[in-house]
C-alpha cells in the first residue's frame, strides 16, 4: 500500500489519544480488565453485496462495516473495546476512497470509544472489501446469550422494522448503549441483534433455547421505509418488516415481571414494543387481530407469510 | 451463504473438541487467563495478490490464511489462542473451495491449539477474500516488541532467507514454539517476523528502537530457492535474501553474552545465525568480506544492494 496512505492513518489514529494502540509492533497488545470476560465477532463487507461504492460515500461505508460488529456486541450487552480494520482498496481509486472510509470508520469509533488497534491496508483490482474484528469485555458470566428464553418470557423489541435498504442500513446506530441499560437495569433472559431479519433471527433465540414464540402481527412496529418498499415490492409492509433484515435493533426475551416494568419505564430513546410471547411449542406463529394463528417462516427471505 | 456450508463448518469445528467455542451466539465468549496481555493481529490475503486461486490448492491458501497471522504473534512471543475468520467465496466454485479452504486452516489451527472462536461466511461475484484475526496471549510484560534493540546487541535470525515465492510463502511453519522457548530461556531485547523482507523488517527495529545496523553479507543465510530466482531474475541471491519477503522467520536483538549462549547451545530445530549487530548510528550498512562499508536501503523492494 501507499506510504503515504499508511502515514496519515497513523497520524489521524494517534491524534486522537483515546484511539492509540500498539502502533509501531507486529500485533497490539492490551491488557483486559480482571473480573472479564471477552467478546469477539467479525464481520466482512464486499462492493456490490453489502453497499454499492459507486452508489455511497465511502465515509458512509467504512461507518457501516464498524457498526456492524458494535450490534453484533450490543447482542451479547458487551462493551465495545478493540477494533481490527482490514481492507482490499481497488488501485483505482486508492488512497482518496481509503481517507475517507477511515474517516467514517475512525469518527464511529470515537463515538464508542473503541479503540483502533491494528490492521492490514491492502491495494487490489478487484473490489472494495472491508472487514472489522471486533473486541470486547462484559463482567464475567453476565452476557446475554441466544439461548436463555423461557416459556412464558415476552419479546420484546427495540424500534422499527423493514425498508432498511432505503438508508438505515447505513446509519443506524448500534444499541450498544441501549443494551448495557437493559442488561444493568432489567432481567433479560435471551438477547439477539436483528441483522438477518426480524423472523430468522428470533428463530435463533427459539433454536438455542429450545422453544417457539407466538408473535402479534399488529403489534410488530413497521419503519416507514418499509412501506415504500412495500409499494414497489408489491409485499406487505409486515413481510418487509419481518425479513428484510439490517434493521440492526434488538429482540429481547423477558420474563413478565421485567418485560412489564421495562415496557412501563421505557428508559431507552427509542421505543421498546412487545410484539409477542416465547411458548413451549416448537415454531414460529404469526396471530392476526382476529385470533386466526398460522405457522410463521424463520427465513427472512422465504416470505411465506404475507 | 449456502446453509449446508455453514452446517458443515460447524460440525467440522464441532467435532474438534478443543476448537468449539461460541458457536450458537453473536459473539464468542472468552475469558484469557489472569494475569496475562492479549495480543491481537489481523491479516487479509486476495487472489491474485498472496495467492492464485487457479495455480494453489485452496487448502495451502487456507493454511496460509492463518499461518501468516501465527507469526505475527510468533513476531510478539506470544501463544496463540484464538481466531476469527471471514472470507469472500467466488459464487463460481463455491463450496468445494470453501471446505478445501477451512480443512487447511482448521489443520494448522489444530497443530497450534488455536480454537476458531467465530467468522463470517460470504459469496460474491469477487476473486477469493480472506481474512484472519488472531488473538493470543502473553503473561503480563512478557512481550517481545520492536523497540528493545540497544547498540552492541547482535542480530540474530531463525533459518534461510529469499525466494520465498517458489512455495515457502505457502508452506512455512510459523515460528511459534521457537519464540516462546528463546523468550524464556534468553534475554531477547526486540523481536520481529520477516513478512516484509529481511532489511526492512530490520528497518522496524531500529526505526522503533532509535538505533542502526551493520549487517556481515556474507553470514546472512540464504535458501536455495533464493539462488534460484536468482538465476530467473539476474539479481544477486543475496539481494532476494534481503528484500523478498514473506521468509516468516524471526529477528531478534540479543545481548552480547545471551546471544554467544544462544548461538552454542542452538536450542531449536532451525540454525540460529548471526548477522550482524546493533550500532548507535542510524541506518543499515552492509559489511562485505573485504572490509568495505556501505549503507543498505531498508526497503526489500528498492534492491539498492547487489
Amino acid at each position: 500500500m501507499e506510504r503515504n496512505l499508511i502515514d496519515w492513518l497513523r497520524w489521524r489514529v494517534s491524534a486522537t489519544p483515546s484511539l492509540h494502540l500498539g502502533i509501531g509492533d507486529d500485533a497490539a497488545l492490551w491488557e483486559p480488565a480482571a473480573g472479564t470476560e471477552l467478546v469477539l465477532t467479525t464481520d466482512m463487507l464486499m462492493d456490490g453485496v453489502d453497499f454499492h461504492v459507486s452508489q455511497v460515500p465511502a465515509r458512509r461505508i467504512g461507518r457501516k462495516a464498524l457498526a456492524v460488529n458494535l450490534s453484533d456486541l450490543a447482542a451479547m450487552a458487551a462493551l465495545p473495546r478493540l477494533a481490527l480494520v482490514s481492507v482490499a482498496l481497488p488501485v483505482q481509486q486508492g488512497e482518496a476512497l481509503a481517507r475517507e472510509l477511515y474517516e467514517g470508520l475512525l469518527e464511529l469509533a470515537s463515538d464508542f470509544q473503541v479503540v483502533l488497534a491494528g490492521g492490514d491496508t491492502n491495494s487490489w483490482h478487484g473490489p472494495l472489501v472491508i472487514n472489522v474484528a471486533l473486541v470486547g469485555e462484559v463482567p464475567t458470566g453476565k452476557a446475554i446469550r441466544r439461548r436463555g428464553a423461557q416459556p412464558g418470557d415476552l419479546i420484546l423489541v427495540t424500534g422499527e422494522f423493514g425498508g432498511s435498504i432505503q438508508g438505515h442500513h447505513l446509519d443506524f446506530t448500534p444499541r450498544v448503549q441501549e443494551a448495557l441499560l437493559l442488561r444493568d437495569r432489567y432481567d433479560l433472559h435471551a438477547l439477539t441483534d436483528v441483522s438477518d431479519g426480524l423472523s430468522l433471527d428470533l428463530s435463533h433465540i427459539l433454536a438455542e433455547s429450545g422453544c417457539g414464540a407466538e408473535l402479534e402481527l399488529a403489534h410488530i412496529p413497521i419503519r416507514a421505509a418499509a412501506r415504500d418498499c412495500s409499494q414497489a415490492s408489491g409485499r406487505s409492509p409486515l413481510d418487509h418488516a419481518l425479513g428484510d433484515g439490517e434493521d440492526f435493533e434488538l429482540i429481547m426475551a423477558v420474563p413478565p415481571d421485567a418485560a412489564a416494568r421495562l415496557l412501563a419505564e421505557q428508559p431507552l430513546e427509542v421505543p421498546i414494543s412487545q410484539i409477542g410471547r416465547i411458548i413451549a411449542e416448537r415454531g414460529t406463529w404469526g396471530i392476526r387481530n382476529n385470533g386466526t394463528r398460522q405457522p410463521l417462516s424463520a427465513a427472512g427471505w422465504e416470505h411465506r407469510f404475507s
